[in-house]
């Protein structure tokens, strides 16, 4: 079966968020390519043209490394996540790869249970859809809060 | 590659709520056929017969209007929202489209940055999926919560 | 058209979760095999090796068993609830059956209409996809929180 290029970016979040929810962070920058960009920012940083970014990548191993950081500094992470994407959109096909927006929602789990709304937003990204497995060549998470930790225990 | 109706759905859900994400709220109309039923109701409205909604058009020119209208009414939008789109369910076939409902969230999020779940509810749909482009010829979005905003500043 | 497992399993859970929303609680047990395995559980309990979990049953009688007990203990239901599921991952094929994981989330909407996130968590599941509509042979709700009320009003 020819999956849509849809469907299979519909998978590859589906893996990509179980990568992160699995706390298997040292397998997630193996769903970018080798040279990528990747981007946290808010919806603010963004309309005003600020492209930096609270976090910044633009190679795997830069996203390796950054890994590698969390969990020295983490020493005993308080709080659980869950992660949940919606429908992804593809804008269309460009010269930077396909290109597809999907909205997110990440809640937090306290220690004491209470759950809360962490974050939401949109990731904006170009996958390479060429292999057998989508990858991706550029992510910018555009969190729709502009009050986000960039001490991020996980990513995004 | 023949998509199945959930799939189309699913893709239609991606770029309507996209296109609210984005703000681009004057193309929201053209997902509604011509002559469409558009209303915004509560669980408890509908479980005790309320048709009338809190919103209601029975056109597409009607959805303009209230775009027209939303546009010059808040001159300064406080808040940024956030849809997210669970798996449509096909129910099936009627004389009046294919009948389809989608549970949706929507998140609020504050100008200091927080973020709560504003709004939760069910889209039930009938479309017309026999043009390129899936139509909706009616949407009742039934809102679980009865304490929703009349004055809301984004479709739902 | 052959649609993926992934796509069944997606419309599967489309499916369940309106079956729930829709208080059709009488038809929720025909989505399990007749022998199966349902266990709502905790992250922390499955980590440390609790099997038992906090809600368990072992057959589709059982089940039934519960929706009953449900419908004699809760005379007066207070609250709402609302299920979105995100997207599945099927893990792969096992002698146990399909494996697939999927992320959820449920809101509970107060009767003073205030709404917030009740409960995360994933899916774990093991499908029988030989028939025409997939069963559920085994399904652990592993939630995200501990604090998880075992007097459930609804099933997850």
């Amino acid at each position: 079966m020819n999956a849509s290029s849809r469907e299979r970016i519909a998978a590859f979040h589906a893996a990509y968020i179980r990568c992160i929810g699995a706390d298997h962070l040292e397998a997630w920058p193996a769903f970018f390519a080798e040279r990528c960009h990747y981007v946290v920012t808010t919806a603010d940083n963004r309309r005003e043209g600020l492209a930096a970014g609270l976090i910044w990548a633009d190679s795997r191993a830069m996203l390796q490394d950054r890994i590698s950081a969390l969990r020295h500094a983490n020493v005993y992470e308080r709080h659980r996540y869950r992660h949940i994407v919606g429908q992804p959109f593809v804008v269309g096909d460009t010269p930077e790869g396909t290109h597809a927006e999907t909205p997110f929602m990440v809640a937090r789990i306290m220690q004491d249970g209470t759950t809360d709304l962490f974050c939401t937003g949109l990731y904006d990204d170009r996958f390479d859809l060429s292999g057998e497995q989508p990858l991706l060549l550029s992510r910018q998470v555009i969190c729709d809060s502009s009050r986000i930790d960039t001490l991020l225990a996980i990513p995004l």
